[in-house]
């Protein structure tokens, strides 16, 4: 066992007041590289391009998730006893489930085909700092905090308090990025959500007079998913990204001569990447190697990555059939080919539902997401939305948002055949 | 003339709420990519290392800046006339303030002995997309701007406003850094202040009435400064960051052999460094050599680049006549080479007077900040320390406040003799 | 004309930071006694009981529906021309819209049918100082300030500024009941919502770009209804008071010898009170009054004002279809009479049907209400609910909420027959 | 012993978000009619008249102060070991430390020289609902808690919570009359404070850390006695209200004819009042018959109340020598007499000194406020105003801070001799 700090350590924290550290356990994990690692991650990807707020690291948010469990696990004693272990477990699972992330991870993972949640677990079970200070509570410890993350372990409650309707990720996360970006529209009442939440088998419920609350609750992630998360302008530097991923890849194996090679993504190319040369990749490294990149002769690396780190986007059209038309798409990107702009680059479909965000009741195909029910004063069960016409009316509904993202300033700055132009323009209606 | 955007832009700011753009001029010069740089510099530099939420950049702290700026002007209106020309170069001024900073800018300034606010002018009046965006209101207005940020403009009441004890500078970060931090040190009434102000000939002095308005702002400021900018845990990454960039520098000089090439800092060394080079440093730049210095064979270079990118950091002591005792220093560097710890990289002296602020009328020698007037009901002025007891508590009184940084790990890590090492605690009590 | 003020005045406000005021009319208005007599009334009447914080007078209030009307104004320039006289039209009727609130307005207007919207225009109109400030702009701007409230002025604009889905009535209360029942249930962004607002032909629309805000906006008020408006608690408070007004009328008209006679009511018995009585009516009165009819010797007056003013409320049940029987509730009104306790007083249904908040879409019976629209980029307008599930869901849905409230304190004393309590305690399951 | 509810219960609070209860005692204490009472009598008296926010009452006060009591006795667990007794004593002693407060309570005292802390005394051990709560304690319990009360309780330590620099009646204050007056001036970081607080010996130090954080503390304390509680226009209803009370005394003295006899008050007169007679005093009961007054005859009692009811101050005039200059005094008083305006209520002298308030060190004469002591790392104490130069500042200084108050309007009316006008105009400096 690892034991009690001698004097409570605190981190100050905008979002929760003061994170409160009283495990010597909790404090070394903080201080392993792989977590420091975290600073260089930041939250929310590209969103800082549009709500230039959002600058948080994932450190920043992990320490939040960490301190949220830290009262759940409080405010559940007297109705459930967890061993200390299990404390620990909740504990270091809730700091440690957003370590294998990526630089830029949404993008990184879609182009490179890597899963944090595996990563995350290689992680807590290879060769690494943060391994070494789990062992010290028991040799079978790291596989716990495994387990916990790949939603295998045995107590199926701890699982869901890591991921689930309300998870401690979720419930850090819609206060952080609605307090860095500065819009209100994620707050909600963390410290009602936090009275009304019961342990009641194998999950948690929530004691039918937070009805109102929970409702806030979800109408406050379903307002940060459209205003925030699925924000067109921060798709827009996403799509960039993955196209700069991808444009890299493409060239590395038609054998172009790099003038910065892409040394630390190689072993990224041919999936043979190693523990260590993933915790090598962060955000810094990503913006080094776009920003020496701005200098390739290759046009379309040089070009895509001046757009990204000049905030260069593109545009796009929404709401519209001829989007899903394929007859449509193949004629405008004939006519993006006639004009020499490469539609695999220049002409790219995005849709939300390829974001990692679910709103409730959307995702449950995968089977891990759970619904939400309400502890009734009969002792009884019943499910959120059958009792919430609003939670209903958001419930399950999956949005048609397929947008068509394109740079307008190459089909505007007049070097092209003006014919092809205005046929582009005509069916692009702009 | 550039002229008013069509319709009104916002930004969408935790601190002033919105961020309101009316003209083209602003809108551009947003978009230059001299000021998309800002988004890769941190604003408070390796405060992030003590508080986490302080993950804030320039760019960020400038758009709040020129909105401060913008409602400095506004308010003025009635009181004192500007022409647009004169209204757009206060805007501008706020706006590009900072475009100047280095990455790590105080470190940075002071090994390489640069000047961020020399840089500013040089990106102003240089080859730059600033500069061209600029020209389009005249051909002198880069040249204005380039002024009021080196305080020789005519006009002396506009370069106040950029820099003085009301400057637009001071105004934002007090608030901005409260609010990343999470601490509420720096919180004052800011529409109060903004209320209060008037224009006096050359310069801004504050209505009678606001007196203890003036005052929370004061003392906000004094509590920033011991409570966040001054914070010894900051500065003990400023400490081993400097040394870093100390030790690099030493190492190309003296024909030390790179794994990787410090190639970005070259023309840094000898001070040949041009525009465009200096704008290609960032802090993504420096944490991506510095990760890579991580595996260099030079024990030094390699520990402290380790130190700085995994939070290692040094401890220190302080309020003690022995650090300015130059026998005692000489003794414990003595002790320390003994040790075979080299003192010059690892027994490091710091002092907040290095640092670039001043608390109220502490820097006045340097001639640049002004004391703060009250305007009387008799229409006389009264400088501020003489009417408020509180103020003349802090004004001009320089603390001492030395520290002497070290790495406590090194002397407690049993691999070197028993016996120095026990002189080195007793020096140090320890 | 009025005229503006010298030097701008303000008044510091916790919801919208400052009130400014620039016209002398607003001033003048402000300092009468009509207006002023709104600090002696609650802005939530007895929801104070449930929420301690909700102290907050109609004074308050009315202060920051003129300054968000102010802000309205303001932003619709330059879109709309509005006179002068139109301006301060706005302003005023904003100012004024609640200075006809008897104390404890619903309970009030239940019992006494009486009718606060009426009063404001009597006042408007008749010999006040209210009146006479306003005739100093011009004899007939008393009357247009009278028809605004009436909802009959010319131009229907202005009247929904004060009187529609987005009156300024509406975007200042939701913030400010939230604001001091410290709860964060009606938070939303009124600076967007100002910046999205649109006049159009009579009404004012929201631009399309605006729709998650006005969503925002629309579930903030449902929750706002439900969470604080419609709270049990304060509706219990509610029902007691309505008997207590019930049970003085019942007296006096049955030659009842009041200890404490109930001289500020009479002519309001009998529906012939004159504008200065009206006006001597507030709740420190209602207060005074209850607080000695704790003394009188009629059992039900006396303990129905002990109730209320020592905060010992009836309890409910609820969800409950034997409140709809009419078998079920003679049975049980029976019982109440057997064991002495008068149903009339002590057995009261209450339903917030009854209560004077409609939800969007719920009231548009009376044709007072107007939907949402949404201003398309086709220049099209579209109804809110068709274009969000979310609005859709809340829409017009009237919520069965009937709840029966009585003392279950007398019900358990003791001192009444056990075999009819028990048949009354088993009617009510309790 | 009166045990722990089932379940907890909450208050929502706008200042600690939740207040909690975990006490049947406690419970049970504000279910009293004397602790129900506290919401007829507001925190800040005529403070309203200047902040429109500031409406709240001592019961939202009280129950904050018992909630701060409450984490102080939780955060000292562990540090200091207190008996059930002794923490239910704390916090019934913090929930009631109020109830002795009359109406308008600083006024009220100084005519009728009533104590509160004496009547909060007289009213834990008389024949109240409160003293028949407390006795469930124990017999001797409700004389325990009046001790603290009247600080010759055997435990020091406890008695510090109630009554010293940091007890837990100014550390709710502050944050709430920030909250409700919207100023910024009182806000600090209590979370802090809670946690450098320790207790030593018969007091509560600070841990020498926390030095910047109770630097915070005091000057926003420093800046709500300039900026709020002694503000001018406060103090002005309050001399109005003081010269009410005065002018009724003196009206029934002499036999004067009451349309409205002021029946609550006779006893109080002669300073026979029972304790159920002061307890019907509450601020509805004063503004009723000031309401009612409004109608008398007498001139001067009638225009004091209606200048109070509909808030037409008194102006002042300050920073004089000539208000300390006796013949002066007696010059303008002269002139006032031969204007016909009694001087004795018309021209008021009055000062802070008087008031309830006392600054860091300044209010040591009566021996009850001790200084703070910070916990140095040696274990020694240190007095806070010796390390903090901003806390010497603000330390033991009295501000000469007289004022004269006068009605500006009865002396511009016109309808007075023009020659005896001018000669106090000219005398005023008006």
């Amino acid at each position: 066992m690892t034991g009690r700090l001698q004097e409570e350590k605190v981190f100050k924290d905008p979002v929760h007041r003061y994170v409160h550290v009283r495990d010597k356990l909790i404090w070394d994990l903080i201080g392993t590289r792989e977590f420091q690692r975290l600073r260089r991650i930041r939250q929310l990807g590209t969103c800082y391009m549009t709500f230039h707020g959002a600058e948080h690291s994932r450190f920043n948010h992990s320490l939040g998730v960490y301190e949220v469990m830290r009262r759940i696990v409080n405010n559940f004693e007297g109705r459930i006893h967890f061993t200390d272990e299990e404390r620990l477990l909740c504990l270091s699972a809730a700091l440690l489930h957003d370590i294998g992330h990526g630089p830029f991870s949404h993008s990184f993972e879609k182009v490179f085909h890597t899963d944090h949640e595996a990563w995350t677990q290689q992680l807590i079970r290879g060769d690494t700092q943060i391994n070494s200070v789990l062992r010290k509570v028991s040799p079978d410890f790291p596989d716990y905090v495994a387990q916990i993350i790949g939603k295998t372990y045995k107590n199926k409650l701890i699982t869901s308090l890591i991921s689930s309707q309300f998870d401690a990720d979720r419930m850090d996360y819609l206060l952080r990025d609605t307090y860095y970006t500065g819009t209100n529209y994620g707050s909600y009442d963390i410290e009602r959500i936090l009275r009304v939440m019961r342990p009641y088998n194998n999950m948690v419920v929530i004691k039918h007079t937070g009805m109102h609350a929970v409702e806030d609750y979800i109408v406050a992630r379903y307002q940060m998913y459209w205003q925030v998360y699925f924000h067109p302008v921060t798709r827009s530097a996403e799509v960039i990204l993955q196209k700069i991923f991808q444009r890299v890849k493409f060239l590395y194996r038609h054998g172009y001569a790099f003038a910065r090679k892409p040394d630390h993504f190689l072993t990224l190319f041919d999936q043979s990447i190693s523990l260590d040369e993933y915790l090598a990749l962060d955000e810094s490294v990503v913006l080094f190697y776009m920003s020496e990149w701005c200098k390739e002769k290759d046009d379309i690396l040089r070009d895509l990555c001046d757009r990204f780190i000049n905030r260069r986007l593109f545009v796009y059209i929404e709401h519209d059939d001829r989007i899903k038309d394929a007859a449509w798409k193949q004629g405008i990107e004939e006519l993006f080919r006639k004009a020499g702009i490469d539609p695999d680059y220049y002409l790219v479909e995005d849709s939300p539902s390829d974001l990692p965000y679910d709103i409730y009741g959307v995702s449950e195909e995968n089977g891990e997401k759970t619904p939400i029910y309400l502890l009734m004063p009969s002792g009884n069960l019943e499910e959120l939305s059958l009792c919430s016409p609003i939670v209903e009316a958001i419930s399950g509904k999956r949005r048609f948002d397929h947008k068509l993202y394109f740079p307008l300033d190459l089909l505007e700055d007049g070097t092209r055949e003006s014919e092809v132009m205005n046929k582009i323009k005509h069916m692009l209606r702009i």
